[in-house]
């Protein structure tokens, strides 16, 4: 999770899924500095959630534009998005209204992907993937991080 | 979503949902400097996502326990997650396997709460709630950044 940078990463992608795609729309819209959002952008380019594309010659202008990756993040947004509709939103209603396909207002649902009931905290256990902790040991990052597990 | 204050934040919860409660623990598990975890910590709990509880008395101790609106966060960090196995695992797997209720290994999916169907970018319509944009325009937080509406 370390890859999205912070937490302005999802509002410039929540303006992608708005249909924004150009640097002074998303500078508008998020009121953030421009170098700021420059890294944001170069950020969410490098990972392979937005790609640049040229819309203009003279002057050489890009536009940001999602990939089927970053269009995949919607769906977390959504969760995100419903959980704030939960806990944050004041009593005359939240700001944005989604509604979907069915025709109905509509809140986004995390469910299992097995047996479509809900996916919770108290319904689920993890366990570490095979091969780990050893290949997670053994990764460049995390031996930079935590050493090479000698005792120190 | 600025409340979560950046990607250390989901970090921390997502230790929380692991059963880690005290502050030396979080420590150990996220490498972070003491006082950015203090932070996090103090931050979390003054949104009401995590409860400052004491555990011992001489010295007192506390512990941080996850409230009834932190743990609601466990179905976004599983959409996250869900989101992250399908993009950025390596091919041998990913690093933690999630088991449901249901008896199989299974993945977070987001569907729609009333038809039950994938939450995708394609199958939404967005638009904004009732009052808005003039309850938006009226806030003190939005009117103190985005001024008046007045004409610069």
């Amino acid at each position: 999770m370390n890859l999205l940078g912070d937490w302005w990463t999802p509002l410039v992608l929540r303006d992608a899924f708005a249909g924004i795609r150009r640097f002074d729309d998303f500078q508008r819209s998020l009121g953030l500095a421009r170098n700021t959002l420059a890294l944001r952008l170069t950020r969410l380019v490098d990972e392979g959630l937005l790609e640049r594309v040229r819309y203009q010659e003279r002057p050489v202008r890009y536009e940001y534009v999602l990939t089927e990756k970053g269009t995949d993040f919607y769906p977390v947004l959504a969760a995100m998005t419903a959980w704030g509709d939960r806990w944050l939103s004041d009593p005359a209603g939240p700001p944005v209204v989604t509604r979907h396909d069915c025709g109905h207002p509509a809140h986004a649902e995390v469910v299992c992907d097995q047996c479509h009931r809900p996916f919770t905290r108290d319904t689920v256990h993890s366990e570490l993937g095979p091969g780990f902790p050893e290949r997670l040991a053994n990764r460049p990052d995390v031996r930079a991080r935590f050493g090479t597990g000698e005792p120190e």
